[in-house]
C-alpha cells in the first residue's frame, strides 16, 4: 500500500524546530506526479504580484503562509475532522512564474497545474495575487470542462479592461466566462463590498453569477449560506477561490486592496465550515501581502482558512472513500 | 455653466500613477473662493497635534488620508450614490496652523474657514487632532449661528480644564456650549465608552447633549439610530464631527487616544449610512495618527468614513437640487 | 488610619508626564509586606517567556502593560465602579525570574507570592508567559487549599507532556489538577478554539473542568455566562487567569500563540463584567508579547482587561467592607 | 519674461501644512510641454515594480519620496548652491505605467518622456524599479543619440536573460548597449558589490563600461572619483541613474534587492558632490520600496540624493546661463 | 554620611525584572530637593513635542530612553569610569509640561529646574523636543549667569521666526543669545549639516558661536575636537545639549527632523569621550521620537550617549572630590 | 563518484519561486549522516532563545536567515570564491531544542552535533541565542580535544554566574575554559565594546584569550588582524563563532543585546575576508532576533556573514583538496 504523507511531529521536537518551513510541516515533494505515495492534496506556492492595481507584495505570500502554518495542529474540534489522517498531503514547492510578464506567467502556470488536476490531485494554491486564478481555471477546464467556482472576495474581479489590458487581478471572473472555462450559472461570488467603478455595478450578476454581497451575506446564517451554495453548485467539479481581502483589514491587513467594513475572521470560519462536502477539485488562497502584515496575523488567518477548506475536502474525501470501501467512517 | 470638478480617471492610468496625492484624486484648487468652477465640497487638511493629551502624530493625518483615498472609487453600491457625479469637489490643500501654539492655530483656522461656510461650500476637514473643531464651530457660527453637531467619538470631549488650560483636545464640546457656538439641545454625541475621570461622568448630558454611549448604541438598529438623530437635529444646519477613535483600535490603531472595546468598521458604516439627508454644512474626520497606523488601515478607514459622509451630503444635495430644478433624481 | 494608595493625578500634570511607568500611575511599593498603608491589590510583573512553544517576547509584557495603563482613568461608567477609590493598590515591581530555567523560576516565584496571598493581598500578575500560573496556583494553595479557577484562553493548556518535559506554557491546568492545587470541579475554562493535537480533544472536560469553548460561549449572553460561572465557583477562593490570546489576534496581535477566529475586545469586556462578585484572591493577565504588538493595542487591551477585573474585585470588596462596617455602599 | 517656478514657502506656513505632497513643495504642472513658465527640471513619478526579481513595493516610491522631500530646504551649504533659485522646477505628476506588462510600460513611458528631452527639459525620474531606465535611455537616444551614463548601483544590471526573458530590472545596461542607446565607452558604473551569478563576473567591463566596484571606490577620494568620471564622460549628454541600493541597507533598507556592506549616506553625498558640472540631460533615482522602509529613512536618503544631483545640474546650469549672458555667477 | 544612590543590582535579579523603568535602574526620588541622600545627578523626563516643525512623537522620548537604559552596566571600559560609583544619581520623574502651550511649558519647566541648579545638582534632561532647552538655559542663568553651551545637533536652531512665532524647536540658540542667558563666545555648536533656509546660512557664526559643521568635524580627530572645545569653554559653567539627530538617521531613525549623511554612533561616542572634564552643570539629550524608532535603536543610542556624558561628569566630579579630600582617585 | 549538492538554479525559475526556504536554496537533507552524496557543510538551525538576559526572539533566527539567504548568489567577486562549486553543502533542518530547559537543550544539541564533527562535516549553526555554543564546543571537543575559537562579538560572554545560574548566553567562554573544551591560549575574542559589569572588566584576558576590543580593532587593518589571528590559531582545529551584535545595531537591529557604537557591515566583511585558510571545523552565526529586525536587514547581514565564512572554508577546502589530488586549483 502506498505511503500516506504526514506532517512532522511537533510533540517530540517543538514546531519551531521543524526545519525549513513547508506548509503545515508537510513533506516537501517537488514533483507530485512522480511521487511514490498517494497524494490527495498538493500545496503549491504561486509567488506573483505583478498584475495588481494597488499594493504589491503578494509574491511573498507563499513564504509567509508556510511559516505561519507550522502552528496548525491536526485536529479541528469545530468540525471533528483530522485533516492529516484523512488526506495524504505534500508541499510541492513553487510554481514557475515570471515577474513583470503576466501572460507568460499564466501560460507557464497553466502547464504546470494541468497534469495535477488530471491526476485527481487537488492543488491548494498559495498566492500570490488573484490573477493566478486565470491559469487555475484554464488548467482545470482542460480536463474537467467549465468549472463551478465559489469565490470569496471583497471584489467581484469582473472588470472588463483596465488601462488597455484585459488581464490583471480585477478581470478574471469575466474573462473566465468569456473563455468558457468557468460556468457562472453554477457559481457563487460571496462578500463583495465597498466603492466600485460605475461600470462595475451589478456586472457579476449580469454575467450570470449568484452574487452574495457582504450586506446580504451578513444577514444569512452560515447554514442558509451553505444550502444556497450547495443548491447552486450541486455535485459539479468546483474550485474555491479565497481572496484574503474577503476578511476585514483589521483581521487581514496584509493584502493588496484592503476593503474596509468586512467580516471578522470568526464569521469567515463559520461560513467556510458551512460549505459542506462539495466535489472539490481546486483551492486557492490569494492576495496575502506580507510586507503589509504585522505579527503575521494575515498569514495566520490565511493558514487557518486553508486548514478549514482542507477540512471540507477531507469531509468529502472521507465520505467518498468510505463509500468506495463500504465502510463507515 | 460652471465646471464640475471630478477625480482623475483611474481606468486609463492606474490609480497608483495619479501623481501627488490629493483626496480621492480630486483636482487641487488652492483657493476655493476664487475658483472658476462650482464647488460643493472643499477638502481641507488641518495638520495639528499639539493639543493632545496622550499620543501625538495626527499632524500627518491629512497626508495619510489623502494617500489612502486614491483607492476610493466613485460609486457606492450600498447607498446607490455616485458622490463625484452629484457633488463638485476639490482638494483645497492645508489650512494654516502653528505647531505648539494652540490658540493661535484656532484663530488662524477660524479665519481661514469662515468664508467657505459663508459661500455655502461644505468643508471636509481632515485632521489633525480634534481640537480643531473649536475653530470649525466658531467659523460656522459666525455665519449660521449656533450649530447642531453629530459627534462620533469614544470620548465626550466635555472636560472643563486640564492642567490649568481651557483648550485642548478634550474640552471642545463644553467650550462650544459655553461660547454659544454649538446648540447641545439639537446635537447628539455617539459612541462614548471606556474609563473616565470621575468629574466627567454624565457631563455631556448635563450640558444638554443627547449622549448615546456605545453600550446603548450597540443595541440600536442603524435605522433607529438614524431616526433619533434626525428627530433631534431636524433641518438645522449641522456639522458631523467624526473622531476615528469611535472605531475600535483593532480597526483604527493609528490614533492618539485608543479606546478598547468599540464598534467594528462595518457597524460604523451602517450607522453613518443611517444618518440620512440632514442639512450638512460641515464635516470633519480627525485624530488619525499615522505613526501608530500599520498597513494604513486607519487611513483607509478614515477615507471610507469620509466617502460615506460625502455620500450622505450627496443624497441631500441631489434631493435639494432636484427640488430646485423640479426634476426627479 | 492607614494610608490608601492612589494613582498620580492626571489633571494637574498630563499623564504623559507621570514619570516612570507604574501600573495605572500607582505608587511603586517594592515590598508590600512591610508597607505602611493598607494594600488590597499588589500589581506584580512576571517577565518570563522561556517556556513557550511558539513565539517568545512576553518577558516585556509587564513593561508594555504598565506603559499603556497610564491611560486608564479611575471611573468605569459601564459598571459604576471607581476602582481606585474602593481598592488601595500599589505597583510592587517585578518578581524574581530566571530566564532559561523554567522550574527554578517557578520555585522562586512561588516563594515570592505565597506571603502575599497569606496576607490577604490580591496580586495582579502581569505576564510573562502563562506558565507562571503554575507558581501562582501552588502559592495560593499553600494557604487556601485547592483553588477554583476561571480561565480565559484560546487554549486549554492541559497537554500532558511536550518533547519530554512536563512543564511549559501548555500543561499547567493538567499539572495543577494532578498536584491538587486546583479544583477542576469548581473551575471553568472559557474560550477554547482552533486546531488541537489529537491527544488534546476534550481533555479539559476529562480532567473535570467546565469547558466553555468559544463556539459555545458566543451563543451565551453575558448574563447567562456569569450565572454559569457563579454557580460553578460559588464563594470559594478563586483566581482569574486571563490569557490575552482569548481575544482575537486582530485585537491582540502581540501574543505568543495567536488563534484566529476569536472574540472581539468588546465581547470580552461584556463577559468579564458579567462575572460578578466572586471571592477573588488572585488575578493574572498573561501572554502579552510586545515585539509582536503594534500601536500598543494589545497592551491597551490587556490594561483594560486588568481594569475590568479589578472592577469586579472592587465590587466584591466594596460589598464586603460594607458588610463588615454595617454600611450601605 | 517667463515664470520661474518655486517651492511653497515654509516660513509662513509650516512645511507639514504645504498640502498634497509634490516633490520639494514645487508647483504641480501636469503637462510641462504646454506650461507657460520656463521649466528646467520636471520631476516625474514612475510607479513601477513589476519587473523585479526579489522584493516588490517600489511602485510607492514616488509617493514616499515626494512626502519626504517636503523637508528639503532651498540652500545647500556644502556646495553653496541654491537649487530653486538657479533652476525652475515643477512636479509633473506620474508617467503612464501598466502593472504586470513590462514591455508595454516601457513603450508608454518612452513616448511620454521623449518630448521632454527634446524640449531640453531635464526629467528627474522617481522610481519605481530600475527597469524604467530602459525607456529613459531609449527616449533620450531618440533625440540625443547614444547617451553616456553614470550609474550608481550595488549591481551592474548587465545580465543577459533571466528565466527566459530579456527585460527585467537586472538587464538594462546590457540591453542598452545592444540597442545602441547607451555608449558604454563614455559611461561609468559605480558601487557594485556582493555575490553574483558566475555568468555575471566582469560582464560590465566586457561590455565596455568603466566599472568602479565598491571595493575600489572606497579607496578613491571623492575628488579622484570626480576626475575619473569627468574624464570619461567629457561634455557628452549624460544621464545619472541612481539605484538607492548603492547605499548600504542600514541607510536605505526600503529597497528591493538590499546588498549588505555598502557606502554610508555621507560617503554617498561626497561622491555625488564630486561629479561636477557634466552635461546633465536626465536623472533618475530608483528602487525605493516604501513597504520595507522605516521612519522613511530611505525616502529621506533618496530625496537628499535627488537634491544633491539637482545641485550638480544647477552648478552646470548656472555656469551655462552665466556664459550665455556674459555674467559671472 | 548621606546615602549614595545606586542602580538596582542586575546580577541577582535579571535587568528585565527590575520593575518600572527608571533611568539606568536608579531609585525614583520624586523630589530631589527634599531627599535624604546626596544627589549629584537628577534625571528628569521632559515629555514635550508640541513645538516641532516636522515629525512629533518626542513626548514619549523619556519613557523610551528609560526603558532602553536598563541595559546599561555600571562600568565604561573605554574611559575607565564607573559612573554609578562616582556619582550619586536618581531618577526624579517628569517635569510639568502643557501640551499645545509652548510658552506655558517653558515657564513651568524653568520654575521646576531652577532650584536644582541652585542646589548644585546636575539635571540630565531626557527630551522631549529641543525647545525645552530654552527653559533649561533660563533656569541655569538665574543662578549662574549666561552659560556656555556645547551643542551637538544637525541643525543650528538659530532661526529667527517661523510662521510668525519666536519660540519653537529651531530658534532657541538665537533667543538664548538675545535674552543673555547663553554666552555664544564661549560656546560651541557641532555637527550642523544638510540643506538650510537661505536666511539661515552662517547665522550661528554671526551670533558669535564657534560652529563646527559636520563637514569640518569629520576631519578633526576626537582629540583635536576636545582641545578646541576646552579652549573655548574653559572652566565656565557649561551645559551639553545633545540633539539625537546629530547622529545619522540610520543609527537614530526615531527623531523628528532626520538629516541624512551624518556621523555614525561610534564616531559620536569618540567625540563625546574627548570632551574632558569641563565644569558640567546641565545635560540634555533630546528629540528622541519613539514612534519613528525601530528595535529601540534610537533609544539605546540616546541612553548610551547619556551614559558617556555622565562619564565625563564623573571624571570631573571624581577629580574635584579627590582634590577636596586630598586623595588620589 | 558521490553527488555534489548544489543550490536550486535561480536563472530558470526566479529565486522567489524556489519553494520552502532552505539556506541558500540548498537541498534539504534531514540526516547528513546517512546521505548518499558527499557533504562538506551541513547547515543546522538551532532555534533557541530561552537563556537570554535581555530581548528574546532569536528562536526565529534560523527561519529568517534561511529566508534572506535565497538572495545569495554563488560567486564572491571580492574573494574569487565560488563557494557552491568548491563545497558540497546541504540544509540539515533544525536541531532538537527544549524551550525553557537550557541544560536539557545543551545536552540534546551536543548529542546531535557530535557525530557530524566526527564525520568531518563542518556544521554551520544558525542561531538561536549564543548559549548554544556551549554544546557546540563540547561536541567538537569530544572528537577533537580542546578547540581554538575565533569569537566575534560585542560581549566577551565570560561572566561567572548570573542570578545564581552558571549557564546562560553570557557565560559560555568562561565555562568552556573551565570544562577544558576550549583552549583560550590559541583563541581570539574580537569586537568587545560597551558598558560592562565591574566584575567583567578584563576577565577575558585573565582567562587567557587574546581579546581585541573594538577600540583596538578599528585601528588594525584587515590584513594585520588576519595575521594576528592566524599566528594565534595556527593550524589547530578552529571554530568561528559570530554573534551578530558584533555589528552595529544600525546594521543589525534584530538582535537580543544591541550594543551601540560598533563596526559597519562593510568593516565586518573586510575582517572576515582577512581570516584566511584556517583549519575550520565549526561555524555559528547567532543572536539574530527577527521580531526586532526590519526589512530583514539583520537576516541579510547574517546570511552574507555566513556566505563569507563559507568562502573562507572553501578557500581552505579547495587548497586541501588540490593538495590531496596533486592538482592546481
Amino acid at each position: 500500500m502506498s505511503e500516506h504523507y504526514r506532517p512532522r511531529d511537533s510533540m517530540t521536537k517543538p514546531r519551531i524546530a521543524s526545519g525549513p518551513r513547508t506548509f503545515m510541516r508537510l513533506p516537501w515533494v517537488d514533483d507530485p506526479l512522480t511521487a511514490e505515495g498517494r497524494i490527495d492534496v498538493a500545496v503549491v506556492g504561486v509567488p506573483t504580484d505583478s498584475a495588481v492595481s494597488y499594493r504589491s507584495g503578494a509574491r511573498f505570500g507563499p513564504e509567509a503562509i508556510r511559516a505561519a502554518s507550522i502552528l496548525l495542529r491536526d485536529h479541528n474540534p469545530a468540525t471533528g475532522v483530522d485533516v492529516t489522517r484523512t488526506l495524504s498531503m505534500v508541499d510541492a514547492g513553487d510554481a514557475p512564474v515570471v515577474p513583470g510578464y503576466h501572460e507568460l506567467t499564466l501560460q507557464r502556470l497553466e502547464d504546470f497545474l494541468a497534469p495535477l488536476y488530471e491526476r485527481g490531485i487537488v492543488p491548494l494554491l498559495l498566492g500570490g495575487d488573484h490573477s493566478l486564478v486565470m491559469a487555475e481555471m484554464r488548467a482545470m477546464a482542460r480536463h474537467l470542462g467549465p468549472v463551478s467556482v465559489v469565490h470569496f472576495d471583497a471584489h467581484g474581479d469582473v472588470l472588463d479592461d483596465y488601462y488597455g489590458v484585459k488581464h490583471f487581478h480585477g478581470t478574471m471572473f469575466r474573462r473566465g466566462v468569456e473563455e468558457g472555462v468557468v460556468d457562472p450559472h453554477t457559481s457563487v461570488q460571496v462578500g463583495m463590498r465597498g466603492s466600485v467603478h460605475p461600470d462595475d455595478v451589478d456586472s457579476g450578476k449580469a454575467l450570470g453569477y449568484d452574487v452574495i454581497g457582504w450586506d446580504e451575506l451578513v444577514d444569512l446564517t452560515p447554514e442558509a449560506f451553505g444550502r444556497r451554495v450547495r443548491e447552486r453548485v450541486g455535485d459539479r467539479p468546483v474550485m474555491v477561490s479565497f481572496d484574503i481581502d474577503f476578511i476585514d483589514p483589521a483581521y487581514a491587513p496584509g493584502t493588496g486592496t484592503p476593503e474596509v467594513g468586512g467580516p471578522t475572521s470568526y464569521q469567515t470560519l463559520r461560513y467556510i465550515r458551512a460549505l459542506g462536502p462539495l466535489n472539490y477539485r481546486g483551492l486557492d488562497i490569494v492576495e496575502v501581502a506580507p510586507p503589509y502584515d504585522h505579527a503575521d496575523i494575515t498569514s495566520h488567518a490565511a493558514s487557518v482558512v486553508a486548514f478549514e477548506l482542507l477540512g471540507q475536502v477531507a469531509l468529502r474525501s472521507g465520505r467518498t472513500r468510505a463509500a468506495e470501501t463500504g465502510e463507515e467512517h
